[in-house]
């Protein structure tokens, strides 16, 4: 029997009764991504970002693929154990999640936020384990640069010049299994986003368009569940890159909120920008889905630090929309993860 | 308190124990769908199917924004009643929601399940409140006959000569509103689909790609609840069309269940086929859509019919998973709704 009558918390925030447990995780990354500051923390580095298939958004699949198979292999349960798959990418009709879904007989829910996609489909899965409709799931993403580059951007090819505001896009995927019980890191709080749009149309600076999401989600979460900055070890945003979030920091000040003693962004750390010519920072959903997977993941089962809260990011916009003369509609969705 | 210890049915179904009630819908369609013979059960029938604006993709989102507005709305509560809005479309990175839900402060779950998203949002909408997440959710998709064909098939201005097994993407938006109480169809059971892949590449004939999702997901629709089409007045596939239909009837007469009494598709009904020009039927999300707020809602709701099997169908390729020669996966989601 559950008690679900105070679950709603403020307007945003569920407080999970039952909390779900993240009973494993495995992070797949790229060669460039395996020479960033947070190598040791993924659970595989690809050597051939290609994984011997004849084209990128197949080894985007692959890559998720992998992830699924041995975050539920790492949990020492079988593909039928599972009961549902959330999953979403960032690519037209997110083929990387539905044809990595189709090697799996688990039932599917396709999800796209763009970058937000870790978190919303942790809160999906999360939600359905305490609602009582599952006793495991599995959440995931996936990005890769050279999928990604040529379907936003402009031929690989090409060589084409960067901005300094554009943020590199994490070739990576991350999934997560979540269950009822057992000594593991859980989630307690699922805040959901609204979409935000400040009206930035400047698809080379993609951390300045979601911040306002960013904000708001952070601000809200703070407001509806009575937290505050210090009851987080870590704060962790998707992908704003180091210019989205400075404006995140300096916009959360003016709503009384003093994150930076905690505050990380997931595209901001997983490079060493000046030296991997990275730009801004890291982009793309599976920045925040190795991140959280891999750094923040390890470091909450080796009981380093206690409380998360995660904060995937995600620019709705598509190449149709920008060429269209449409701003950019950035959301957010936050997920506290924590050690009892 | 909520019994939760008895929800799940067999391999993918959910039995609702607090059956969430569909307390309003509405139903946007284009001119063309004004014609057909379901004409008498939309809402709005558009003159002109560009909304006033400048692009069909603002077009569609208008459409969806004009949806999800009428039929909270017709629920008579406000936007700020409601607490989440699950929304997907055919466009890439879903613009149609996005910047529909970009026009309100709802909290935004953006899916992706191509032409089943009618049922996906659905189901994730009737989860949420019977896991006692929330009170009211809205579902809602769109899709739009001439974004879709310039982005999936040939420019407009081509001209290009259809096949007869090809469809003709609906033109319209549909949005539910759910709630827990009141005299209204209720949502008792959701039976979430796996991917189906069997190898089909003709893009030109989605209703045979899609058919063994919507086989797949019907059989075990019945062997997990124990019922059989009987318990049906009207089972609806998505967007099979008469092609598709025909595959699905035979094969689930394979598996031991005669549907033929009983059995609509969406597509198959929305036109005039021959008279309209729209080879094997409709199609798009918008379809599935507009006849279940429109032609099935509204038959519930006068008690002309008692039980309806809802199976959304989706094709989950993408212009690119299609030029790189793979086949089409489908994918089909069931939800009962049902006057008690």
């Amino acid at each position: 029997m559950t008690d679900n009558s105070t679950k709603r918390r403020g307007t945003q925030t569920i407080e999970l009764k039952n909390p779900p447990k993240i009973i494993s995780t495995f992070s797949v990354v790229g060669p460039k991504e395996g020479l960033g500051p947070l190598k040791q923390y993924f659970d595989k580095i690809l050597n051939d970002d290609t994984c011997g298939k004849d084209s990128f958004e197949k080894a985007e699949s692959d890559m998720m693929f992998t992830a699924i198979k041995e975050a539920i292999r790492g949990a020492s349960l079988k593909e039928t154990d599972i009961n549902y798959l959330f999953s979403g990418d960032l690519l037209n009709q997110i083929i990387s999640s539905s044809f990595a879904a189709r090697e799996f007989s688990i039932p599917f829910f396709g999800l796209y936020g763009a970058c937000s996609t870790m978190s919303e489909s942790l809160s999906l899965a999360a939600l359905m384990i305490d609602g009582g409709f599952a006793e495991y799931v599995v959440a995931s993403t996936s990005s890769h640069f050279s999928s990604a580059e040529r379907q936003f951007r402009f031929p690989l090819e090409y060589g084409a010049q960067r901005s300094q505001t554009a943020q590199w896009t994490v070739t990576g995927s991350g999934a997560m299994v979540l269950g009822k019980s057992g000594d593991f890191p859980e989630i307690r709080y699922v805040t959901t986003g609204l979409v935000k749009d400040y009206g930035f149309k400047d698809a080379n600076n993609m951390g300045a368009a979601m911040a306002p999401a960013a904000v708001d989600t952070i601000y809200k979460h703070f407001k509806d569940t009575g937290r505050t900055p210090k009851d987080y070890d870590i704060i962790a945003t998707g992908d704003l890159g180091a210019i989205g979030k400075e404006i995140t920091e300096k916009l959360l000040l003016e709503y009384g909120y003093d994150i930076s003693g905690n505050y990380i962004d997931c595209g901001d750390i997983i490079f060493n920008k000046e030296e991997q010519n990275t730009g801004a920072g890291g982009s793309g959903c599976g920045c925040s889905a190795v991140v959280s997977t891999g750094y923040i993941y390890k470091r909450l089962m080796k009981k380093e630090i206690k409380r998360v809260l995660l904060v995937s990011t995600g620019a709705l916009m598509s190449t149709t929309s920008s060429l269209q003369g449409e701003s950019i509609p950035g959301i957010a969705h936050a997920v506290s993860i924590e050690n009892d």
